[in-house]
């Protein structure tokens, strides 16, 4: 089963590279007001069960793929995108 | 209106990031068979119009956010979403 991880800066935090990307797209003449810039990893997991895959891409993102002082993270399974 | 634009190494594109994820959670015991690492860029713009946002989002990503030559990116509005 395919999945994706969605890992942000939490609010608050710091991001020079979400200010820089903002500044930019002002300079070019989009007019955006705020970004911010994440991660995403996309994996191909063993299992087929939704449950099964959900457990174990909230043990990966906290253990591994994020920081969580800093980054929250979001799952979306193929499925249900 | 916020959108957020999802950038991913294409397919065929060499991605040591993702090499590097996939091997750390097979080692920590989570069996994944295949990882890439992306990009998203949350954004906050001036328009309401989900079709204005769309023309805007995919100039921007196109100029700015992504290099065509080795990643493609998606966008998600967050009305769809």
């Amino acid at each position: 089963m395919r999945a994706t991880v969605l890992i942000r800066p939490k609010p608050g935090i710091l991001d020079p590279q979400g200010e820089a990307v903002q500044e930019s797209l002002t300079r070019l003449g989009f007019p955006v007001s705020h970004a911010r810039v994440g991660r995403l990893v996309d994996v191909e997991l063993a299992t087929d069960d939704p449950a099964e895959a959900r457990k174990q891409l909230d043990r990966m993102a906290a253990e591994l793929l994020s920081n969580p002082l800093i980054e929250s993270f979001s799952i979306e399974l193929e499925d249900e995108t």
